[in-house]
């Protein structure tokens, strides 16, 4: 059993969820739909967060998404989750999707996104403070840095942060 | 029939879905998964799209999505899509998202998002033309006005734009 | 929040649900299921009364429902219900299904149905008062007129009525 | 190999379909819902009609169907669907349904239904003459004479009859 | 009511499933997946062993099933289950599974196989003691002998006993 | 692009299904159901299998499952999949399951098992060639060479071989 207060490196909450897109999953194009995509998304986004915090989860928000050509029936679709940073009580999840062809042996990405999931106490049904992750390497390092700026853009697009204080990402701007 | 070449405003593509939240929808802690309803506004905004195009889509891109509260089993979650702008083959649809309690006869927002759509040839699998759509109140051209911004945004988030030839953006900042 | 007592009228609670008609929900023949249809049909008209009553209901009959022609997947497929008389502790809700092809404009009528519901007390697990509706137009008036006439056959088809004793359907056939 | 031609009794195409009531099933209530079981009924009896008529059928309509009572999650619902009547290329088809407590061992009746299918060629998407069905039990010929004034109140209801012209259903309300 | 001490012969829990291949149940080569049949078997073969236990059951083991031929959308899928044997606290069921063409008439066997379930108490959640199942036929009396030397193997392939310990295996190898 | 000629190791096909046990997945103990297990060890295994193949598979048998204690509501299921053996046109995998209990960190393994699939050419219908498949570490030897006395046991168990021509597994019971 693992011990809560133990040190969790990224690599520890690691989820990678694999899909066959079935005739269920398909829209009346013969594709997979983009919301079970989102769908999948979600949920392997929410694995890693629970393995990360030992805490039940809800979905606070998802950036924005952008879909790259169509998958198709028949294919598979690797979903791999990590977190990306830790706030207290909530926490960013990355996502990356692949779609592979078993007969040719391709594959090919497909799109990413992050998700920020908030910790909730099943008692009091209230957040509850997220244990710190473990930076391991320079790829975890960058998405733990452009967290700040994805928080800040998220803020602002829900109208709790005022752009011009935005100060990650008022740079780009610049 | 609808004559192809006829002006299309906003009204005429409105789409309303009503969705009762089953067992089926909810996650382990008995509300519903923010991923269905993902895929919900996915299925109402497509179908929003594909109202006023006559042209079947795909999903191209959803923008940044926040979560206020659960919404609970039992409960009812309507789904409104109207289109906001069209862009030659493309067309942005914003949908809201409210939860009732029956019992209490309360509305609550819960959420809203902004999907893209491109519409796809059936034969050639190209994009094609989307027709124009008409504004007809202050409100829809407020969303008309900042589907260009949101646009920005969305191409700069996807590595298509750089944030310095974002104008409409770069005002917000200054 | 709603006022229990309130004088409640019937757009009040008037509840459309829009459905794309997908792989799933098809037949081997690839039209929507009747099956299918049916399971929507209640669902929406379930929303409506308990819309209507503020009490959960349970479904107690559903008068003949005739299909006419098939709803092809890829159509949408739009519901809406709307209570059409109170009884006690049950009432009466119309729902009309209407299919729409988005890539002609083509919109037709598919069929209609009245359902049955009683209102239930989560406690006692006991048929409870349903407040009364109130009718705001003549379409609504008519509805409400024939109401009785399909309670009649409803309960002589059920053999809770004789024959004989049903005034207003007897006269149908004088 | 069925020969085609051959005589058909209606035991011939007795269809029996056993469900166990899973949280899928439920409503939010915990029972099993109202449109889930029509569903189920629908599919028992299309079924029966396949296996009679030998030729892919849809559903034309289903009559007045009353529900006694709730079918708690964990419980079996067995469906009994047999065809009652032929009318040259349609065929009533009728379904019992039961509810059975397991650990009790109680088994109960639920509620039965009238529904009628067209039979329809494949190729040609036109109705097609359905064989004629034998009947070997007077329980099998009640079933078979009740037809004929089902299918009269089938038209008055779909407004394809004048009650004055219903033979076998005027003489009940005389 | 079933009175729990009566005797129980094998014909009174023999449970019959009736489906129909949906679009929903095939895999993306257009035939029914195996593991869908699989959950069906799952589902019979339970519904089969509470019948007979009226107490709570659990899957304990499968024995090895083969796949003759794939099972085609539009045909239906028959599967009929039968308690074998029973072993102080668990059950062994049977289950045969026939496809049926409802165009041609042909009806083929497809597979079979053995499933284990263990009788759990609601509230203690222990296995609890089975009742004995009365045999009355020749193929059930052949089937209640073969069970001891399937439970051999069952063991042996769990690990939890030697080969050589299993007596009545020995033999079919002598 | 995966060249179809080039040697394939076990590691290049293994496949790791990660999913949450939903509601929806349950029985009516609120247990993952075993049929909703099988179903997806089928569909990971089907994707281990045609990775490595590079043809579409069918499911051609499933060796005796047993099943070692509930895997609850909430809890994370991961299956990992990988091809143990080639026999000319089929192939076997050998799957593991493990459940996570995202609250404790706990991880215990829940069952194992072996499918086999036949490689099927998607024009001709008909087996296929599956290329061999190389291993690189002891634990995948030790599978590989278990992998004939597996197949004498399901030819035997299928009716195809005489137990006293078991060569690999008559040693056992010696």
């Amino acid at each position: 059993m693992e011990e809560k207060g133990a040190i969790k490196t990224v690599d520890k909450s690691i989820t990678t969820m694999t899909q066959l897109v079935m005739p269920n999953d398909t829209n009346h194009l013969g594709n997979l739909m983009g919301g079970n995509l989102m769908k999948w998304m979600d949920i392997v986004c929410a694995m890693c967060a629970m393995r990360h915090a030992q805490i039940p989860v809800v979905t606070a928000s998802v950036d924005n998404i952008s879909f790259k050509g169509p998958i198709n029936l028949g294919e598979i679709c690797i979903l791999t989750a990590q977190v990306t940073r830790v706030f207290n009580t909530s926490l960013e999840v990355y996502v990356r999707v692949h779609a592979e062809n078993t007969l040719s042996g391709n594959r090919r990405k497909c799109n990413e996104a992050y998700f920020t999931f908030v910790a909730i106490d099943k008692v009091t049904n209230k957040p509850q403070p997220v244990p710190p992750v473990q930076i391991t390497n320079e790829r975890q390092e960058e998405l733990f840095n452009g967290a700040l700026r994805r928080r800040e853009l998220r803020l602002i697009l829900a109208g709790r942060m005022k752009p011009q204080e935005a100060k990650d990402l008022k740079q780009l701007f610049a």
